[in-house]
């Protein structure tokens, strides 16, 4: 342990790290696992030795040196090369292992790489066919750069709303890539403002006899690979400043009889007969949509991990300021730390359990996903795996709330604990609350995640009342609602401190809370449903991904 | 009406401005006045025309940038010179104002422009006595600029226990300022990065015979007027970047063996005589100890405010945007804004509300203020002044709190509600977050300045039981505790929505929550002091200021 493991350096920290109950090391050893751990080191220890990592605290750089940093960064990453896709298989954490690596580092490298690598370079191996492979191939080997193109400027949650088109002219066997106007640009695209040569592009595809097939991705140059100078027909920027993940470049884009080869179709979920037919192997377009999107759930899971690091990381430069910063004391003259008063235990302590529970639940959940994605790979067609689907939805829905929530308030707190030294941009809190931040909005925003969640709970509730169904989910997260009227009829008995310390008290606590709170639901909705209201709301919430 | 306020632009938002029960020019002129409209209109038309003041929204700005644009605007508004005295003493209202206007710009501008002004200028003013007035002229006609320096590094919160000494040398007829360590530089000190040549410092003086006869403040001049080089035994520096507030430049000083004239010690409550003998009219230091630091519920007052103005530039950012950003809709083909949504309105509609309540709250406890600092200026030494000196204390302490976490959390509202488009810089919220979070830390620390409130409540409960004291303060902000045991034996009997939006219905749950919070603070209590137990953390707490 100890030589994977450095000691800590000494100083006024050491008063208190002598009083630990348990020895951090092996606490380290349990959470991480050797393998992990080492793996971690690695990659920790090639950052600090390369000087093109190296950084100042607080340091002012101005934004177009910000990219041009952190594309820098990204292309050594590639040379690094640190997790092969074999590794990956044989231990797929390790994936979350090396984000939270590089996160901890800079999110906006992280994001930029993944762009790169996992949403174009990924998605395409993965939706597209065996014509798409030197596009993957170029991605491996830096030739190009690529970004993944579906929000549009005015549409973001309701992504079948999305107006870019594609249409296919078998004259020269190509797709004309037109944007209807400025509330159709692409926006927010990651690598889009500066760097990327090329995009994953969702359009609405539209045959010569002028029907629409619904939203397909292809695969549509934007720059040229030499100059980055835009190719013609492209009207693409920076989007600018944002509150923070700076290093990334999102970017927006316009497409004005942008021509592309008919095999650009990322051709997997549908394709275009040279002559312009246009073939799927799906019969329902509902189920087409989500397959395609349906590799979200993974996003979610990860989020949840990502605000998880962030909100570790605020809590370590909390808690050390904390346990050195003196400030009063019993006596006149011999002042104490801060850590040592109630109010700020009480403002610091509970998120530091959070995060310690969100370890945990991180990983438990990132497991059940790869459950989930094996069965897909397998192409597994039965009930279970479909119910896994819309369990890990259900769960990726409020994950990311919880996760990206707790940690923006704990980093919050976290600075206002650090008093006026928790506002020196050197000191970090910062950027981790600025970086944070996205983790509430993208990939859905929190509010309207939620209430996909409800909706499955009450689904299950639905089915149980009219069919009578036994309420049993492939992860068991949601098994406890089968005694759903037993648990609205406990009481909380508990009189003392040290019950309510079983952690049975407030789990027992929290399942009659969520049962409480979804009876309401239920009831709000059979008067809507009385009153005959149309409740778009709710069904257009559900259509959110 | 129509001179003052122009009409608003057309455009997307005339749909829902049609739909207004009120005419919205009449509602300004109500809340604010003709005079006070009139006067903001004054300052916002100067700066809208001054070219200094333009600016780019999301322009990328280095920091050294930053601070020398934030020096050239506040040299312009010492030219402006918006607000003479006589104006301020006929409408004591249009201080508020000015910050209002100033502070909509940029808060950084407003500090470093007021800590010259103010906290130099009117401390001098006010603390010292007519040997002094040169160093107010000088500050008026920008030959110096100033600084206040009070935090040290090592103590914020616990101001006597400041280290820097003023050591009195009989045979120059000059005060010593040293400062013992690293930990005892002045920090924080607004203006002393780059800009301040002068300060008010604040040590413990010591005579020739080593008795130290507490803190007192002194003119210190840090920097060469012309050169802006530190002066010899000055170490003197920037903090560099903090979260925000960018434009103004924090700093640090280190004295060594720094010598002044026995004349620039603020003598009003205390002073040296030449040969060395200390000489005050306050007989009890900690009578002197309050009255130097008595003037902070002004701060605090008007922080409430600043947090109100943050809100709601906020909300008026978040509400437009939901107005016009349309996203799903009751048929599938035609989207309605995003304001339609209950959830949408859930989020922002009850800050909004706030923003209300606060506008006519941080009047109200102003006109407190002015009141009180009347009657400081007319040396009213009657006990019902040193009761809304108590008062003011225990109104500014929670409702700076209450004004600055309302404002922190609506403005975190408002970027997540308006998705991606609230994380782009050009939209603002960040600045107004990053602006707008110092609010919860100076002057006083939130948590730790509630508890200032708390004992101010309970000492009143605490002489009603054991005097039979009525319970009525000057303010009549905690007169309704007489009914303590009244209140508390109160039920909560609304039944329908209808009934709760009584206004009535609320306050009323309102004071029994607070009688309820103060009983068991009181029993609380109790126990420790049965228990035995040292209370230092309280003790602590009511000292600090």
């Amino acid at each position: 342990m100890d030589n994977v493991v450095a000691d800590l350096p000494h100083g006024p920290l050491d008063i208190y790290r002598k009083k630990a109950s348990f020895n951090w090391k092996d606490m380290l050893l349990f959470i991480e696992g050797a393998d992990i751990l080492a793996f971690k080191q690695h990659v920790s220890n090639a950052l600090e030795g390369d000087p093109l990592f190296a950084r100042q605290p607080g340091e002012d750089i101005p934004l177009a040196k910000m990219r041009e940093l952190t594309f820098l960064r990204v292309k050594q990453l590639f040379r690094y090369d640190f997790l092969k896709r074999e590794e990956v298989m044989a231990n797929p954490w390790k994936t979350i292992a090396l984000s939270d690596s590089l996160g901890m580092y800079d999110w906006a490298m992280l994001a930029k790489y993944m762009l790169n690598r996992g949403m174009f370079g990924a998605t395409v191996a993965n939706t597209g066919s065996k014509r798409h492979s030197k596009f993957v191939e170029n991605t491996e080997n830096m030739t190009t750069f690529g970004c993944f193109a579906l929000t549009e400027l005015s549409h973001g949650s309701n992504t079948r709303a999305m107006r870019t088109t594609a249409t296919y002219d078998p004259a020269t066997q190509e797709f004309v890539i037109n944007s209807p106007d400025f509330e159709a640009a692409k926006f927010w695209v990651g690598n889009l403002g500066k760097t990327a040569t090329h995009a994953v592009l969702f359009a609405q595809l539209y045959t010569p006899d002028k029907v629409c097939h619904g939203l397909h991705s292809f695969i549509v140059q934007v720059r040229d690979t030499e100059t980055l100078l835009a190719l013609p027909g492209v009207l693409v920027g920076d989007m600018g400043k944002k509150l923070g993940q700076n290093g990334l470049d999102n970017g927006f884009a316009l497409f004005h009889n942008v021509r592309i080869p008919r095999e650009n179709l990322l051709n997997k979920t549908g394709d275009v007969t040279p002559d312009g037919r246009y073939v799927t192997p799906f019969k329902d377009p509902n189920k087409r949509f989500g397959e395609s999107l349906g590799a979200l759930s993974g996003g979610r899971v990860s989020i949840t991990r990502m605000a998880l690091v962030n909100l570790k990381l605020a809590l370590v430069v909390a808690i050390r300021f904390s346990a050195t910063r003196r400030q009063f004391g019993p006596k006149d003259m011999e002042e104490i730390p801060v850590l040592e008063y109630q109010l700020q235990q009480w403002r610091l302590i509970p998120y530091l359990a959070a995060a310690y529970a969100l370890e945990h639940f991180s990983k438990s959940i990132y497991t059940n996903f790869v459950e989930f994605q094996l069965g897909q790979m397998m192409r597994d067609k039965s009930g279970r795996q479909g119910e896994m689907g819309r369990e890990i939805h259900a769960i990726g829905c409020s994950s990311k709330p919880l996760g990206s929530w707790t940690a923006q308030r704990g980093i919050q707190e976290c600075r206002e604990a650090c008093g006026g030294h928790g506002y020196l941009a050197m000191n970090r809190l910062g950027d981790l609350r600025n970086d944070n931040d996205p983790n509430c909005t993208y990939e859905g925003d929190n509010n309207v995640l939620l209430q996909q969640t409800s909706n499955y709970l009450l689904s299950w509730l639905d089915a149980k009342r009219s069919d009578g169904v036994r309420i049993e989910s492939p992860f068991h997260s949601v098994d406890f609602l089968d005694d759903f009227h037993k648990i609205l009829e406990t009481k909380f008995t508990s009189n003392t401190m040290e019950e309510c310390m079983d952690s049975a008290v407030p789990v027992a606590a929290y399942k009659w809370l969520v049962c409480f709170l979804l009876e309401e639901s239920q009831r709000r909705l059979e008067q809507q449903r009385a009153s005959g209201k149309d409740d778009f709301e709710a069904r257009n919430n559900s259509q959110a991904l």
